[in-house]
């Protein structure tokens, strides 16, 4: 990190980070990469549930950023983050920023019946209308998402930090090819066969009425005796990922190493992934994975640590730097 | 219910409620009222715990209710209340109403020290965000909340239910007094003593910054051998109402009757509260009491029911008739 | 047409349609449909380009359509929807719903490079703020789009309208197979395959940096001796699809049906494209296709209408009715 | 005062100070401790009773605060404050700050009957709509007015202004007792009686449908051979303490030492007030005494100024240091 | 007035008249026309000028007129207005339309020097915020000040109810010339000469850095020897207008017809004006003029009523009828 | 140019001058005067018509001013400003200043017939939806429409650039008179007569129906042997101008200068003005004028440039330095 300029380091005051309850470790590496100490906030469960949260000292005028991934306990964090928002607000910062690096509701980002919700945009709207300026997040469901908002934002991805050690791995994989388990994440499972100068196969799955049981059907495109990188945006409880295994082993795959950004990883999740033939899972921290999760895993689990890179964003957009320029865009 | 009137029923389109989870009785009895099938919609959670909402039947153009206590769990009950109104708004309802018997947050409703938010005010905005029209709610922890909304309302007052039952056991009381728990009930409190013709007195505490501990003092004014109705709107853990009786005990009150609007009741309430030398717990049912709670307080627990009342609401609404009236006012 | 119910017919005033000029005859063809007469309007051009409008009569509390596809040209026609509705607005309409058929900039919907745009959202916002309460359209570049506007609209499917037409082609192909020319429509592809019980395959291009020159690189699937039903959501140039012909051809596809819901077909894609080795060109009227440029298919387009499906859905949304019913849904 | 920190001068460019007609010598004070001089500006007054303002300089980019207490001519007074926000605002200030040290319509808070307004959040629109940022006050008659605003503000207390003169003249009072004279003011009045480790007692009236009639019935709590404090937020004509005085007499209340935060004063309340049978009356200045009434007290009115407060507070907002830690809190 | 129409009737709800303190005359003519009762509301002020607003009824879902010209007192009766508008805002009206005959601030429309407001636009903006739908006035000041508020309007003009007693007039005129005391009423004189079929001529002033003092200079345009009908759109001190006649007698101009809308006539000006040889002062009722006004005129005043008009155009809007029709236009 | 202050050129960030397609050469004398480079940006215009945007390096932070007339192509040229304004938006620009020395639509400015946009007014919200914080204008068709914007702005005067020029040739001019060739421009053609000392006169005509035939019938105001300067905002195909030059040589007016600040000049028009007996045509660059234009004048056209204005009151809104100051206002 070089020494900030003092004359930027003006624009937006000084950087302020609050950690929400829900990402503690994050933010403690975030706060040690910038050199900062996590500002003091109490937050408080009354016993009609109610949050209540109390900042330690004043934040007018300076640059507060909110750490919190909206994961489980979803709602609850998804309003402890929106109440910090309001408390800076009426604190009067200068700026606001939620960095959630997984934002939840996602999936609810489009209405593909009718007379159902776009939940992701409502979202959007909550966490405007407690007074937030800006977001950060990583990897959004349907890059689309970012129009929900009207507040800018700066949409990172896993990508950039799951690259490097992909490369690595690469010269020991045999004959790759990069599969994804979802249609609609076919584009973005394109950009990793470019990384490894590889083909690209698809799971064709139906997702029906009955919203636990997608049933995946086959593989379109050629998987046979080849290494297989299984590339997926979120894992949750892990049902494609069962039927993409099974089925790639029908069509006779190698090895799988299955890659995803957002490791939800609920319910029997961690136990039912485990148990697949699965090489290597491969995987961030954009959400905590508990020690009894990841005992599931054993040392196939490669987590792979977002927090440098979110440190240096917070950096560059208090100082008014690039951001795109740190991946050459 | 007299028949509707054709003319005023196009108004504003017909009646369609929707019964969150979290009030299933109360949405059917108000149908009931209404002489009205509650619409059918599906509230599902995802393994991720992220809720998803499908209504059946088309509501273009009609007067939509949505019932919803915000009531334990909180934050999934708000969230589901916030995406069934976007999930009207976006199937073009004609006018969407939050009916909130319960409204959560309401103490959070001002900075009574600096750095801390006003979540009431957050709430508003987020119901109003999701799409709301209107709303209803029955007592708000303070009357200015409404102006927390620039939407328009319809604060009930529990009071109307219970002021029939208090006039009905009147006679049997011995030399009343209305007692509150808290000095900012005072002013509502002596709604109670004049329903009652009868005095007021406080029990004086302070509120510490160990939220969990609030300290009872001392009575302020007579209650030395009267019966006591002891008021609030709401009675949560019970802490409150226990350190209250033992002062009135102390003070040589005869039987005490407790009156609130709000049975939230969490966590070991119940139990400690139907320990208490009390005669008889008033309420209503803006919020649900389960068979549970309910048996530690066997026939003392008195609870009357606000649903007639509401749907009486609802109708005028939707006709376009004076609420106020049904009051005298 | 059932006859229109008194009743409903009173929630949102009379349907008053107003054609912008990009449209006229689809606009013909809906007032066919609905018995009624196109609301009389001057649409002028001053020497400056400045556009202005007047209308014939009063639309006071009515329930007015502007049916304007925002094509080619593309600003002119975009600014004159834009002053129609504020027109509209000011003359104190009781609902004024954008009906554009084709909405132009869905391409720039997500930000996928750092400083670039989503102009699909600044086309939401532009059409708000001119004071639309609803819109309609056909066949979003993603169903995302939907969530960048915060008022309903009901976004048809062209799949509706071509459906039948496929249907009654099926039983002549060959072994058919549903390709998609572009990855990010593989989901939608998936529609087509089961309407006619058959499977997908893609053609994987990468989009360079040069934004003419698509590069289609190879099919991923089997297209061999099997008829192709080749789809996308709109032909511009027809580059895309130039492409995609060829490397059918060259993996021994049959015959091809290019079907595509948005006959944009700017420059010389009619010319480009009616010299491809294709069978048939199956579309719809979201885009009216001059004389000039039919010419150049002869018989082998087919350009199904939208009008009717249109007219319908004006109608439910002005008696308050379902239009998913339409599709039972 | 200590030294102004230059780097933190530039979070919000420079303090620029314009005096509203309503509050001259308080703006001066104020100035006077920040060591600036008041901005020039115009404000005339058409015979058609327009207001109009003209600013002598320009205040591109810089911190501005208009000093304008909402006191009679009140509507005058509020208008000129909303001309000269959006004058500022037209002017491209870089953030404007309304510092209204009384604010009209506090008692218009919330809906107690049907069918009246909510004048307070009506007055907070109107702050921010005319432009301002932010808004400085004090003892809002209701804290939850603060929820009102969506823009952040600081609300003082005039109780750190009057603490010191209580402290000061304690050892000299006679088993004194904290007494308020509305059953809304009761929380209130027990930071009194903390601040004095004494007891609290309250006046019961009644207000009835006669707006100038409250007619206040009795005391609750220990007045008898007691020196009282008798504390309320905002003395106008007088009427309810009038009322209080008389009752605190017939109970034997030894020296009554009337407190309150805004002189409102009006009509003939000073001379009302100034023949009640009262030691002091000590307030402060958030509302100018005229000599005229003054004299009606003589040296039995203390008046207490908030200017340096307020100052320091204008300091603060724009070096980004607490207000809060003024406090301790 | 012809039979409402009983299915148009339903478009807004039933129509309800609300007379605002500054127009009660206006108001009840229009609610005779109209064959209504003036809804039943109390304005109080008090003791502390603060003003308060109760309605005798509900309003739920009806049409709503708030009659009041924010003339002396402007700002209470401004207030009073946005008010009355919030309070059936509150109490949930369908619809509410401000009726504002004389709308304030009108010539604070641009910044014609910098650093100063445009306080018309503030109006403008209060209004709306206070919960306005719609709004009605006559002749602004500035045609362009409708395109200041986002709401729907009806800017009327009192040319149509002067028109038919000038051309009643006309024959007995020596050919007669028009002539504006303004030149930024030239274009609007032009109407006036339009349909007396006869010229024009100004007054060209220079309005001086004082206000008070515009100095009338000379005369462009042939008035010797000719009946003058001197217009502007409102007279208020009557400064300019007795430069106007005295100038227009030194052209030796014969008669002189004073013609305004608005008869502001503040401070000295009914005194000033009467004193002038001026044949005819015609002028509306937009602004009440009382008897002791009217006193010094004498029968050389003529005050044509808008009420008939302002009712029809109430009607109309309430109906969804067209206003422009009513002027052939 | 005084050397930058560097204290207050933290105000706002640095200075980023992004020039749209339409005001190249006007782009560049603003950032030669500035001593700044352009910021570099790809604008495409896809075969669709659909324009695209890209920034070449980030702008977090800065002070951003896109400079773009909208002339024609209008709607392009709007569209693209648009796009970079909102490019700049998701980019996390500190503030964003639309440069727009011409602004289409300023005729659309109120409704001087029912039933009719006020399409400045939309372009105005259009500006501001995008993302504007502020904008800067030349001559706007009328002052109010400052008033259509919620955002602050900059409106300079042509004036401010033609009078040196005007009074460099006043001395050679035989008895000047100011001639207006429309009478709504009446009171800015007296600013003209108050720098030459001289008097008013008009051109009185009819705007008809037709839009093309603007019929000018008389000269009010004596030209008989003057030289006249003849004045308007913009000229477009000129036929006013043409109408007005044949009227005033009716009337014997000597030599006649022609001055406006927007050149339009669109269609023959160039042509038509040329051929007319005007000795000189003083304009501006507001819009750029081609040469091909320009070849039909010769050297009768003078064309003053705006750029050094424009780039001192970019630098001065920089600074937070008075703009106002420069024209000693």
């Amino acid at each position: 990190m070089t020494k900030p300029n003092m004359q930027h380091d003006l624009l937006y005051g000084k950087i302020k980070l609050f950690a929400g309850t829900a990402s503690p470790e994050l933010s403690n590496e975030i706060a040690d990469y910038l050199g900062l100490t996590l500002c003091g906030r109490d937050v408080l469960q009354y016993p009609n549930e109610n949050l209540f949260v109390r900042l330690h000292n004043s934040v007018r005028g300076q640059d507060c950023y909110v750490i919190q991934s909206t994961t489980a306990p979803v709602h609850e964090n998804l309003m402890e983050l929106l109440i910090m928002i309001q408390t800076l607000k009426l604190d009067s910062a200068g700026r606001i920023t939620a960095v959630v690096p997984y934002l939840c509701y996602g999936r609810s980002d489009k209405k593909d019946q009718p007379r159902v919700p776009i939940t992701a945009r409502l979202v959007a709207d909550m966490i405007q209308v407690a007074g937030a300026d800006r977001y950060m997040t990583f990897d959004l469901h349907a890059g689309q998402i970012q129009g929900f908002f009207s507040i800018p934002g700066d949409v990172l991805r896993g990508f950039h930090i799951l690259k490097s050690y992909l490369l690595e791995i690469a010269p020991n994989l045999h004959n790759p090819v990069v599969v994804t388990a979802d249609l609609g994440f076919a584009k973005k499972g394109r950009v990793y066969a470019q990384l490894l100068h590889t083909g690209l196969a698809f799971i064709e799955k139906m997702r029906t009425s009955d919203i636990n049981n997608p049933v995946s059907m086959t593989v379109i495109g050629d998987v046979k005796d080849r290494d297989v990188i299984l590339v997926d945006d979120e894992v949750n409880t892990g049902g494609s990922m069962v039927h993409a295994v099974e089925i790639l082993k029908q069509h006779h795959a190698r090895d799988i190493y299955m890659v995803f950004i957002h490791p939800v990883l609920s319910q029997d999740g961690p136990q039912r992934l485990a148990e697949l033939p699965v090489k290597q899972y491969i995987t961030t921290n954009t959400i905590p994975i508990s020690p009894e999760k990841r005992a599931f895993f054993g040392d196939r689990l490669v987590v792979l640590s977002i927090s440098n890179l979110l440190a240096e964003v917070i950096l560059r957009a208090n100082r008014g730097r690039s951001v795109g320029a740190m991946f050459n865009e």
